[in-house]
């Protein structure tokens, strides 16, 4: 009997669509999943396929060809863990095991440990791109020994998205927790790219009073442009949708405006908080579903906490256009902050990450795949140890140009009471990293003072200590 | 011979200062530590005082009356659970063991229950003011089980700082984790509080030009006022210090602009993160932290990102009070969040907290001391499930007359490039909560749209799918 050439454990949604992308580009596929009839009717479903199902886990493990190549799509959490202890008996050294789901990079590399001692490869993907993309081409981002990248490269390049130059949409990442930690990072600037389409749709919106039909024209035009982009192009679409129930209006007007998580927006923050990285807009963009998630306190707060009573004269059109400069300036920042985030965690656990090739696999099959990535990458290209994207040439001279745009953007939305968390946060992010001097010498002042905590000078090496009790200094 | 009445472990600044304030107010008191030399010093610095060293853990806890109450004043970590691990077998049940040190409220909540087995009440307690606080009263924050606080209850309450109306600053918070859990939000709370006094600097000096002896004058006579606190006396008091080195300059303009942080600021806004509670403030104070330490590619960017070529005709003793009173709005805000924040905590953890005596025993003792925390007690008095502190008729009115000032000067630090993350996170902190309808409408759509997340409806019950993909829709 011939070997399967690929396994897939986990018969979830993802782990079926992934399972199906594989046997459609060649690859003979065997299935297994803790809850048999999952693949009794996965496969009774597709019977013409060239995949075939397992009730046990020696004989799912027994059809694979070595070295093998499996791959887990289970719950992220104790799941992986008790699946891997399941499999590890019956692998053989050389294996390739692959977590393919929605992984704290810590566990990774705690796992990648764990199973050096048993001489089994152990890859961390990333998989971006949602049901749609684990059928037709996600975005993968493998961490792990780079010899046992290379044996699954061949089906992660097959698997994978391509851009439109036919590159796919996957690169090895680096060790161990690599590809967990970039996919961590990737969801982050996710809410970060969501949050600003949203400020900029309110700002539209209820700034300008601009209705529904035509923000979606906007965001349209927008889409031909710069600012090109997977989610501006389904918000333009999505805002003309019509109600699916008895109403008559557009579905988002019913939509309550309660966003939820799943948690990995979240991770990024805290992480960038270990490691001392400024990540204010992603931080913004999370803190804002928690606040969109109080309804009910705000409904009662509208009620009681005035706004302002402005009245500004506004010309309309050219407003839109400052505001899609905005919307780019913050986007760009935002990216930015995301990439000091992963060359730092790079730094940290000796990575070496490629960070233009990065850029380079989220141009497809994820969901935050956007034209702007290729000069992300034409930016490292340049400069590969560019300390921040601001600095390259081509967003130096946006952030130049845009910088007195999202001013004002900023200040009418503060000035009319639209919310900008996000958008404001860009520009301090821009003024404070252009801030030879920032007001921080008055907070280490006040750390010496109560706290002995001691600080530097600017005109000389040293550690001080200033006696503040003391009289008549 | 008679016992002492209290002992305390680990003579760093810290333990011995709560050692002789104890002492001075009457108390017998038993000290160790791991490194014998340091007792030894501190009893021959100390002659006088009726303080007894011991070189041996049993016969230090052999020492003390029973129930036993012990202090560990050691630096928070393994040490702590080295030194449980020692004291344990010398301990009897009902004695009391208190961690002053600044512990993570979960390894309290945990050693918590670790020492239940054994039948040894543990307290875990905040102790803020630093130095001169622990020796001349800290505030306190204990947490641990009711009954071990009324044991060492009369000892805390005379060591602790008094309040002006001549109640001592410490309070039983809750059970197990509730006081380290209290401090360390306190602690985020100075930071955004140190934070916010920094960015007004930065608007008066860099934005209007203001001197560093008027600014001086201008926060000594905002502390004559609602903004009354001791990080605004101590502020006004260092802009004026003379270096101690050889220039005739202001100390603080010779002061490295690098901020540092020992972590609880990033504990509280991690914790924020996994509590889902919106703390924006506090976070952009720990994150404009780490973007101060960036001092040299701020140097580097300085040179090539452009500011705003902004003049803009200012009345600036109009401007002045309005930087007040959006410096006081913004501290609502920020406590407006951290007390949101141990609402949450105390419903998730069943700790019962009393909100009103929290900010009574901030009054003294503490870094955030000021005299509005009274305005906090008081509306936790009259409304002790107060939803969000905007919402109390003191802080209402406050807010109302003062978010147009706010604006104007928020508007008018971006038109002028002076960075203010915190100041901005707080209007849009403000006109968030006042939203009725937010649009995270549209990234609710989003997410259904690309990964059939789903969404609730405005207008009824139920969890509802779109078919997005669908056609003439």
């Amino acid at each position: 009997m011939s070997k399967q050439q690929f396994g897939m454990v986990g018969l979830g949604v993802m782990g079926k669509n992934l399972a199906l992308n594989s046997e459609s580009k060649g690859y003979s596929v065997s299935v297994y999943s803790h809850f048999y009839h999952e693949t009794d009717e996965f496969l009774k479903n597709h019977p013409e396929k060239n995949i075939k199902g397992f009730e046990t886990i020696d004989s799912f493990v027994e059809s694979i060809e070595t070295p093998r190549k499996i791959m887990l799509m289970v719950t992220a959490g104790k799941i992986t863990d008790t699946m891997i202890e399941q499999l590890v008996p019956y692998l053989d050294e050389n294996d390739v095991l692959i977590d393919g789901g929605n992984t704290h990079y810590t566990d990774t590399l705690r796992r990648s440990n764990y199973l050096k001692e048993f001489g089994i490869n152990f890859v961390g993907s990333g998989v971006s791109g949602g049901e749609e993309g684990a059928l037709n081409g996600p975005s993968l981002m493998p961490g792990g020994q780079r010899e046992a990248y290379d044996l699954i490269k061949p089906l992660f390049e097959d698997i994978a998205a391509k851009a439109h130059d036919g590159k796919p949409c996957v690169s090895y990442i680096g060790p161990d927790g690599a590809g967990h930690f970039v996919k961590m990072v990737h969801n982050g600037i996710e809410y970060g790219d969501m949050q600003l389409i949203a400020e900029s749709y309110d700002i539209l919106s209820k700034g300008l009073d601009i209705s529904i039909e035509e923000i979606s024209q906007i965001f349209n035009s927008w889409n031909d442009g710069e600012l090109n982009s997977y989610l501006m192009t389904i918000t333009s679409e999505l805002l003309m949708k019509k109600d699916d129930l008895d109403t008559q209006d557009y579905i988002v007007t019913h939509i309550l405006d309660k966003a939820g998580n799943k948690g990995t927006g979240k991770w990024t923050s805290q992480n960038a908080l270990d490691l001392g990285v400024p990540l204010p807009l992603v931080t913004e963009a999370v803190f804002a579903r928690f606040m969109s998630a109080l309804k009910e306190e705000r409904c009662e707060a509208s009620r009681i906490l005035p706004g302002p009573d402005a009245t500004i004269d506004i010309d309309k059109n050219v407003m839109i256009e400052k505001v899609r400069r905005a919307l780019y300036f913050s986007k760009i920042m935002s990216y930015a902050q995301g990439f000091s985030q992963m060359m730092m965690a790079s730094n940290e656990y000796n990575w070496s990450l490629n960070y233009g090739e990065l850029a380079q696999i989220f141009r497809e099959g994820c969901i935050i795949r956007a034209q702007f990535l290729q000069k992300i990458t034409d930016a490292y290209e340049k400069n590969p140890t560019l300390k921040n994207l601001m600095l390259d040439d081509y967003f130096l001279s946006i952030v130049s140009e845009y910088q007195s745009d999202i001013r004002e953007v900023v200040s009418l939305a503060v000035k009319l009471g639209v919310p900008v968390p996000s958008l404001s946060s860009a520009i301090s992010y821009y003024d404070s990293y252009r801030s030879k001097d920032l007001p921080a010498n008055i907070i280490q002042a006040q750390r010496d003072y109560f706290g002995a905590h001691t600080y530097e000078r600017k005109d000389r090496e040293g550690i001080f200590h200033y006696d503040w009790y003391k009289k008549d200094k």
